[in-house]
């Protein structure tokens, strides 16, 4: 089965590496109209999915990912407007060099050919994925959770239809329905057929792709992100920075889950802060000199260190100079975003060049790491790895380049 | 044992990431100057080698490539002062841009971090990955081939030596000793110290590596390179770059390996370039029409058009059209070099359009993808994954970038 997916695939992949901008984005244009018209269609199928979900006890938070509305289809259709809009990456050669030899070599952005998707509750994700990974030129082949399972192939069948209609190949998107582990690692060492994989999810999963795939992974998402308040920091900023980076959404990867908070500002900062935090009914895990002043806080473990709670829970640590934050970010962080809150421009600077992460910040909220936030217009997920793509990953994340080099019969001496 | 080197490695990170760029090439040359002046230490330790693989019965080619003379190590010294000259990649930024929220966000380039490189008998591997490794910043580390051990440990101890006189931690390049395969397997798995794997060697230990290892890989070298020679080429013009890229040097990547002949020309062109291929003894296996013309052809099998001779042995096959020797291509390349000569500007611009491969020329021999001749300098290797970097690896290849994000108190709404 997978063995056809991968074959139909490949033969998809030169169609779709040289469609042209304007075919694209009428195609994009195409499936969001389809997806709003046949939307009885697709919610029908959500509320089976949704129905099983209540059956097995699935929580709230789960329930509410798995759910599709009206107002999500809109969402998921204007997505795919939006990126039809976004300015096309592929074919450009940013620069032409001619060699001493004699031949002019460029490098031209292409797509990077097959993208293999492994995502979990969300069905949004479907067409999400879809639409950038399609006007980056790739074909796409999408495993999704089993539990979204009657969502998703009625999103991919509407979108499949669209694109036929476009006289598009329908295989530029594929879905993995059989929801087993065994298809699933096998899916994970289909070198031959898929350039790369993109998990979307938990930090379970990711692993799971990390730990178990032969093809290349694009890792994305956990974030243990850290504040460090310093000794010059204006405290109302801070404070401002530190709710707005724990509290504004708590289940995504770039909240805050770690404060650091300089010594010599702790009797100042800490007990006004934690009563902020008090009324978002954030937990806080502190070390003795937080506990001393916050009498709330419960002991801050080895653990809690590194933990990314996703949730209203905080860890906080009193530390004794800029350099014992950094040595404590650069231990347990993930690699995602790190910020600093201070006015001392020394401090600033170091903060930026020894942090190791994809993101670092001074005096602003770790929550705008984001594609929209950065410019993108989209992201297809953030990157805590180093290969390829740090931070937010737009549309120039699903490419490649290749070398293209004109001669007039050059040989090598 | 390797738990304690990934310790070490992340140890010398950070001061590895921030050493300035006149640090790194004054080390560069004093490596250089000391590998010269204990070039007898080197040589009795390469003597060791090289009698262990005359007992064991290694071949020629192998001793030639395991063995070190007072030329070679010269050689060495010289590339460490060339990668000195190199500008050093570390801290641009090429642009800054003002976001809607007032953020200052910038892509400055930073080293990987913890280099890993996995290779086989040639000893000058240890000092030229070293070179490029740390004049990127980078911690490297070194599994060299069990046959080489007293080689690659009196190279490493020399430049570990002569970091020491520069006041840089020696720990900036570390060799594991142990060659068995467990400690081998255990290395592709050290996530948690490792940021990049880079095997250079064979066509089986990249497919190891690339099976085994859960650290990233970047995949290289392995190439089954075409030159396809279309209707309207200029003979005299193929004939000289298929015997270059041919013969010029046949144990290379970049060396061709197969050869598309358009139907139109083949009486013309194929018993000439017999003749020539005759002289310089290249064994030839080619489809029925090819074996028509040619006598001494044998018959070519489907192995054949997948397989990377690096010798005297090239595939030659008839083709219809240029779609068909695309699709041939595109079908059996490595996807690593591809060229063909033509005087169609159409049938030039379809082929480097469709073709997917790292590099793909038109009218020159495939033996030019290379760092020196791409204008890199140097090279680590030659990409054939579509990750993070393809084709000719220079130093850029060994580094990443971070976002640095200045605010003044921005909070997400």
């Amino acid at each position: 089965m997978l063995e056809a997916i991968g074959q139909r695939a490949k033969q998809a992949e030169p169609v779709l590496r040289t469609l042209h901008t304007e075919t694209k984005n009428q195609a994009l244009r195409q499936v969001a109209e389809d997806l709003v018209k046949r939307q009885e269609e697709i919610l029908a199928a959500n509320e089976i999915d949704m129905k099983a979900g209540r059956e097995s006890g699935m929580s709230e938070g789960l329930l509410d990912r798995l759910s599709l509305t009206s107002d999500r289809i809109a969402a998921m259709a204007q997505g795919l407007c939006h990126v039809a809009d976004l300015d096309d990456p592929i074919g450009e050669i940013a620069v032409m060099k001619e060699r001493p030899s004699g031949l002019l070599i460029g490098q031209k952005r292409v797509p990077l050919g097959v993208v293999g998707i492994i995502y979990e509750a969300r069905p949004n994700v479907t067409s999400d994925a879809f639409g950038l990974c399609f006007k980056a030129g790739n074909v796409v082949i999408l495993k999704g959770g089993s539990s979204a399972i009657h969502s998703n192939k009625a999103i991919v069948s509407c979108i499949r239809n669209s694109l036929s209609k476009c006289r598009i190949t329908a295989d530029a998107i594929q879905f993995i329905e059989d929801p087993s582990r065994e298809v699933t690692a096998e899916f994970m060492k289909m070198n031959k057929y898929v350039d790369v994989l993109i998990p979307r999810g938990g930090a379970g999963l990711i692993q799971a792709v990390v730990n178990n795939s032969t093809v290349p992974v694009i890792e994305t998402g956990t974030g243990n992100c850290h504040i460090f308040v310093d000794e010059s920091a204006d405290l109302e900023m801070a404070a401002a920075i530190v709710i707005n980076a724990k509290t504004q959404r708590v289940g995504v990867c770039n909240a805050c889950e770690s404060l650091l908070v300089h010594e010599k500002l702790k009797n100042d900062f800490l007990p006004v802060l934690a009563e902020s935090l008090k009324e978002k009914h954030v937990l806080i895990h502190g070390d003795p000199q937080v506990q001393e002043l916050i009498p709330d806080a419960v002991a801050a473990t080895e653990e809690d260190w590194g933990k990314e709670y996703l949730d209203y829970e905080i860890s906080i640590k009193v530390v004794d100079s800029l350099e014992e934050a950094i040595e404590h970010i650069n231990r347990y962080n993930t690699k995602h975003s790190e910020s600093i809150v201070t006015n001392r421009y020394d401090h600033a600077q170091q903060f930026l060049n020894e942090v190791d992460a994809a993101a670092v910040y001074v005096n602003a909220s770790t929550r705008f790491t984001d594609g929209e936030e950065f410019g993108y217009g989209a992201e297809i997920g953030i990157s805590t790895q180093k290969l390829h793509v740090r931070g937010p990953m737009g549309l120039q994340a699903l490419t490649t380049t290749k070398y293209v080099i004109y001669g007039n019969g050059q040989i090598r001496l």
